[in-house]
């Protein structure tokens, strides 16, 4: 059994950690606000696979008390991706591995400034989840993760679908972490972008119009060239092909009812928006390589400006002068 | 002097119109909710140029009862532009002019279906104005009208400013009004657009941030390519130079303050979005030419979004499923 420190411990950290503790693992939450309810009463999972409690759960209010584990997971909120090598770094021993449970691109790099990039790992989950409460996590649909090793090292990319394996998780591994980065941006840029850019959405009200459904396909064109551009810049052979993947994410998108993206959620409740990692990184690379992704570019500006509004940096117009 | 029926009495409509009667013409004005505030006590003009009362107003409920006139300015929003033939033609005789003052492109060749093309006119304000109340009009900055003709003919161009600047208006004559007209989207564009596509915000937002002010100016510069290739298309020799127009709209948007565009007016005050003469009539010229404009493209595609949770066509996003 592994010892494995969870950073993070929102939905995503609190569910895939508790899938872990319940498969037997040595699993330390570090916890901040949801700290005192948890430590109190464990974490509550109710899930369409069924619910458990995990009771006691071993939570901390700092990474330092956590010590050295076998694994790091880092489920922070991508907003947060400034603060995650100082609160890796007290768990990481020379052998511990650690991976990045994040939406976005480029934090596997920032994590390697850190930390030995022989044992950096990346994951996606692929999963419909909040924590309604203090400790309390609704898993609602899905739950796929999408792993790979930051040098796709094939040995070291098993012995982490070996852990998640090992407690009954659905594993797909990616022979290439970028390409499968890449991959889920193809449905997170125009998804999440639009979800928020168009005023905070669903995912129906996007599929279903036909200029947001065509503005979609456009920015997820956009992705798989830019994606295609930088897995050939690295030196890897894979590709995006881009009819398969617009066939593959509308198909994926019209089983999902009227989703709202994790974004769309953030939006809506006034958190911090998950812009740069999705977004901002996104375009940023496009210029480095000199590809062309306007759409990418707009929805990056009109998601940077909502979360401008949310930190009232833009104040929203009333009445007032104008008229042009 | 001149009879002339003003189609729409808004705060462009009733500002110009005011002027017109002020300088001696017979004036009659169409109103619809203002109606009866306006026969009663007239137009309450307070302009920063002067303030002055029209009182009494020729005001109609209809458009029949106006009667035939020399001239027609159609100053309704062109959200209504569909109305527009129907509530013009009582007041249309055979030699009755009409002018088009409206945002947006392809409003005069839709006029052209119904009315003779060598009397149809199309004018563009650049005023800061506001209707405060019924009947009552706040002119708070500019005021100066481009003008131009559908078919370029100079005697009828010359006919109109005549007629405008005999009440002291500051008149640019455009030598080609397609011309003017996409001058202007240069502006209204970018402006009108981002100002609603990133939540309701003013200019200075816009040309304050990194982000905001280059899809601005990326917006711009493809309604600069848009615009000369319909211009070719066209068959006219006029060209639009895009570092000349970046220049010149940024330098006058940095003079504006942090001015509301009309746009994001309406949509802080939940009122119909001008979004298919300014944004999607440009689109789908662009489409029908070949011409790509990804920018445009998206910004059509997010104020037509607002417009439809205006609508409430497209429910937003509160708490709810979500999560990837």
């Amino acid at each position: 059994m592994a010892s494995i420190a969870i950073i993070g411990t929102g939905a995503v950290g609190g569910y895939y950690g508790a899938r872990l503790a319940k498969a037997g693992h040595d699993v330390r939450f570090l916890a901040r606000s949801d700290y005192r309810a948890i430590s109190e009463s464990g974490l509550d999972i109710r899930s369409h696979e069924g619910d458990f409690q995990l009771r006691p759960a071993s939570v901390f209010r700092s990474a330092a008390e956590i010590g050295v584990v076998d694994w790091v997971i880092c489920a922070l909120k991508t907003t947060s991706l400034d603060q995650a090598p100082a609160l890796i770094a007290p768990c990481a021993g020379p052998a511990t591995r650690v991976l990045a449970l994040m939406n976005g691109l480029g934090i596997e790099e920032r994590l390697a400034a850190y930390f030995d990039r022989r044992r950096i790992f990346g994951a996606m989950a692929f999963v419909c989840i909040n924590r309604t409460g203090p400790g309390v996590i609704h898993h609602l649909k899905y739950g796929r993760l999408s792993i790979g090793h930051l040098d796709d090292d094939p040995a070291e990319t098993t012995a982490l679908a070996e852990l998640l394996r090992g407690a009954n998780l659905d594993v797909v591994t990616a022979p290439n972490l970028r390409w499968a980065r890449w991959d889920k941006l193809c449905w997170n840029i125009p998804f999440n972008g639009l979800s928020v850019a168009a005023g905070g959405i669903g995912t129906e009200a996007i599929t279903g119009d036909d200029l947001l459904r065509g503005t979609a396909e456009r920015a997820m064109r956009e992705v798989v060239s830019l994606g295609n551009a930088d897995l050939a810049a690295a030196g890897s052979p894979d590709r995006l092909e881009t009819a398969e993947v617009v066939a593959r994410m509308f198909s994926l998108t019209d089983t999902m009812g009227n989703y709202h993206t994790s974004m769309a959620l953030d939006y809506a409740q006034a958190r911090p928006l998950e812009v740069e990692t999705i977004l901002g990184e996104p375009s940023r690379r496009a210029a480095a390589l000199g590809v062309h992704v306007p759409t990418i570019d707009a929805l990056y500006t009109l998601v940077h400006a909502a979360d401008l509004r949310r930190r009232s940096i833009i104040p929203s117009v009333g009445d007032g002068n104008g008229g042009q």
